[in-house]
């Protein structure tokens, strides 16, 4: 570790935050290898003392992923620079945010073809708590503009470029990671995605700020979905999601089926693959909104915040199959549904980002360990909602059977 | 090396197995890398002294593809943890069974487009003795569900997640090489195949018993072939195939027009390319069945034993084209002949897995190198054969032209 | 290094060849590494000390990727032994030969998907000076005998087998970097590429010859086109091609419209795209022919020289879009031009290569750094034209409308 207080020497540091420490994990002449810091070898008092490392793993489809643990004191997350800046899980006590995919390698994309599968090839990998779909496009595989588009974008797929771990000096010690996606193509697109994870010591949550740049000289549509997945023991029978909705409406016909029950679950179900509901969330004056999935006995709870200036509409991914089949939800606050990227057009849900314009994406995710934190959570959420009416719109708003 | 007999002091080993000498070749903690153990630093005073070795290739479409050697004493195998435990070739003496391939690299899969040419892809990697085909499906690329199937499934190209070499503390001194596939993808399917190759100091041959596991929660279809190839020394004008043959089909209608010299095989014939015959073998009462291989003066030959519960068809391949288009011969034991697995439903040749089930798959190699073995394998083939006929099919079991 | 006179004394190489220092830089045994040799370090008192150097990129989609870099002591050369031997740029002083690709990693063929994006997956790699297109097929993307294509072939996203450095003991102490690319696909293609880029201390430019080799048994099409590629500062508002030309026809009907400045460059300009242009260019009796781009003030060029026999076409592409969507022109001797292989077999543009067959493609470069320079270049240039005029054909040689 070098502290960064020596570049900050150059003035630009100080201006800006907290003189931190410094460490590159990955970037073109450090290769990822097996790695350690502790708070007790930065001579940080802390109450919650933390640790960060870094390993690789070998053998199968995984040969060649590194991951990167962050063990804030209270909550061990590990975050996979190979796939996307992908959070694969976070862990605080006997609680683990994340689920069991039947993918239960973290495979390592030289091993993935996208266009597999007829565009559905990225299921070969998904296992993550954060998934990372984008940002040319999110949605179903479909033709459109006469190619292809393989499912949920190359995001997931793409390793990050440099990997800095930093670390701030004073209390709190906020501990950030961030990694740079490239998403480019000669003619197609220019894109890079700066990732940043942040936590705090003591903390049972992490906050996302991705910042998407069009590095290219035209404008270009893009889109973004966080595909955050839950499994058991937040996902049970009986579990709720909660949020200040606008609007709702079921993603298909299967779904407008069981649409007057769209906030609940079932336990794992046989046979019964996925339901997906269309979300348009309030939010406050600042566009600051507030999700929740909670257990049966509200005792258990995670948030996912986010901006709906940022990311407009969410995605309920009600996976309530078999345990096995990978029994999990997605809150997924996206700029986009999951449908095919021609069929959001028309919806106004595939925006355009500006020739060296930047477009920030925030989400934060808190783990609620008790009744009262449940509670207050749900309160924050009917704060936003306010008297304001929910809209149930009963027919899907694509027509996808013809 | 650590000696097994520690865990079997957990009551497990001694009662399944004799004692035995283990070794994590790789797994998520262990690379591959240059590594040997001969039977003398095990302190084995063996007759025929054995060694098993580990390297890793570099440079081309073999980067990184690891190559583990079991020299048994008298035969030499070499198998690819990243290419589906396939068997590149064994060789004994001056008798090298595996042939020539155009593609002369050992690849890995990660430079591997299985969807490309049009589902023709596997092609690029193709080279190995024994080269696994399945689970998912085998066969012919070919639309099925609304899905392009590539050529004979992914298993060739799905590096071994967790690979374990165990040597017996005691005579015979079985070696034997495990190493696991994990053919999985989200909502399409959760097999495990734990394939084993096992062979013994002094044996001219190896077995293999592989072991599928359905892992998901719901029945799945499944197809498994083993692609066993022969070039020279061989496989010569006037070689022959033997079998107990029930019945006998041309695969399209250029192999009908040479069903009357099936069993026979052609020099190297320019602009042959190749002819496919459907076998449906005859076995004993247990299942067990024998096939061989040998050349034209029957000094040499090759048996390919398998149980037709298991394996309950097979494909004679008879690519005799010129040397280096690649001069070969396919005995390939399987659930399903080589068509596209739309093909092979009515036929009753797409088996189903049930949840948690497992089939097994035993196929054994043994060279016959004198004029005794062959004729004894004859033997034993013509007993199972016994005084039953062999239906001739005259027409293909699928028609292929419309 | 090992002095190659040891292997001289076997009687092969004095007869072939001036005495050599060789490394074996890559091959099954030997994984590239951080390397270095220095003409001091041979011992060579030299005008011009030289140096070549090998290191390994990490992170993002260039990880592992290796890069070669020759100095010779007036021009430093970087080849990429993962990406077909492609030369990434040539430095010399402030003057660089390549271009700014959006693409800004140099990527590990393992990532990419030809076939992804219709075809067009090749634009996730691209960004070199000289990008080997080749050598089953050239062109656009689109299907041929029922399979598609995808653009420009594989060439470029074939690693190197065999990577080995050679240097003259004496003056002119040429340097030599030999890699050879397997192209191969059983039942498809069995081409070996034994790639060479050669330069001499103190010249500002290089040379390839490479050999392609049918290795099958079988006649074969194949293409060849050396895609390279130049930015600023050659490439500039009012920068000029110069050939002689023989024949010139527009690509499709945008570059019909601009056929009467086809010479001629623009500036950066917004939803230019690009267009190209067909060359038959008149050689001198041995075949070799000379084309040259030039700055606006004919101060600055670079020479691109071949043989008509080898690559009897050629493709101008103006690529003349915006900066950082890539501005940037090719200068493209081929044996094809860029339409899909389907097209260019009515034009007599898909050659065939016999058995065992070997064709040579001879390519040089040359930097020009002053005006008496470029004016030679442009006399070479006249000299081979003479008095033979230039047929224009104003129509494309494909209709691609229909």
């Amino acid at each position: 570790m070098t502290r960064l207080s020596l570049l900050c020497g150059l003035g630009f540091c100080l201006a800006n935050q907290a003189m931190a420490w410094e460490q590159v994990l990955i970037d073109p002449n450090t290769p990822a290898r097996n790695w350690q810091v502790t708070s007790e070898e930065l001579g940080i008092q802390a109450e919650r003392p933390f640790k960060v490392s870094m390993r690789t793993l070998h053998g199968g489809r995984q040969e060649g992923v590194s991951l990167i643990e962050i063990d804030n004191g209270v909550m061990r997350m590990t975050i996979v620079p190979n796939r996307g800046m992908n959070v694969l899980e976070a862990v605080a006590g006997d609680v683990r945010l994340g689920w069991d995919s039947p993918v239960d390698e973290v495979v390592n994309p030289s091993f993935i073809e996208l266009n597999g599968r007829e565009g559905l090839g990225w299921l070969e990998g998904f296992n993550e708590l954060v998934t990372r779909c984008g940002y040319e496009w999110v949605g179903h595989p479909g033709e459109d503009n006469g190619e292809l588009l393989t499912l949920h974008g190359r995001a997931a797929n793409i390793p990050a470029s440099r990997v800095v771990l930093q670390i701030d000096e004073k209390p709190p010690y906020v501990i950030r990671l961030r990694g740079e996606l490239k998403e480019k193509a000669f003619k197609k697109v220019d894109f890079s995605i700066m990732t940043e994870l942040s936590t705090e010591p003591g903390r049972r949550g992490f906050s996302l700020h991705d910042t998407l740049t069009n590095e290219g000289d035209y404008a270009k549509e893009y889109q973004a979905l966080y595909h955050t997945n839950f499994g058991t023991p937040l996902l049970e029978q009986g579990a709720r999601f909660v949020a200040p909705v606008k609007q709702v409406s079921p993603f298909n016909a299967k779904a407008g089926k069981e649409l007057s029950d769209w906030q609940t679950y079932r336990g794992p179900t046989a046979d019964y693959d996925e339901t997906v509901f269309n979300v348009v969330p309030f939010a406050d004056e600042q566009g600051e909104t507030l999700t929740m999935l909670h257990n049966r006995s509200a005792e258990l709870g995670v948030t996912v915040g986010f901006n709906t200036r940022e990311l407009p509409v969410f995605s309920l991914w009600k996976n309530t199959d078999t345990e096995k089949q990978g029994y999990v939800t997605g809150l997924e606050p996206g700029t986009s549904y999951s449908y095919n990227r021609a069929y959001q057009r028309p919806l106004g849900l595939v925006p355009a980002i500006e020739p060296g314009e930047q477009k920030h994406f925030h989400v934060s995710y808190d783990l609620l360990v008790n009744k009262a934190a449940v509670a207050d959570a749900r309160s924050r959420i009917e704060a936003i909602q306010g008297d304001r009416k929910t809209e149930v719109i009963e027919k899907p708003l694509v027509d996808l059977e013809n």
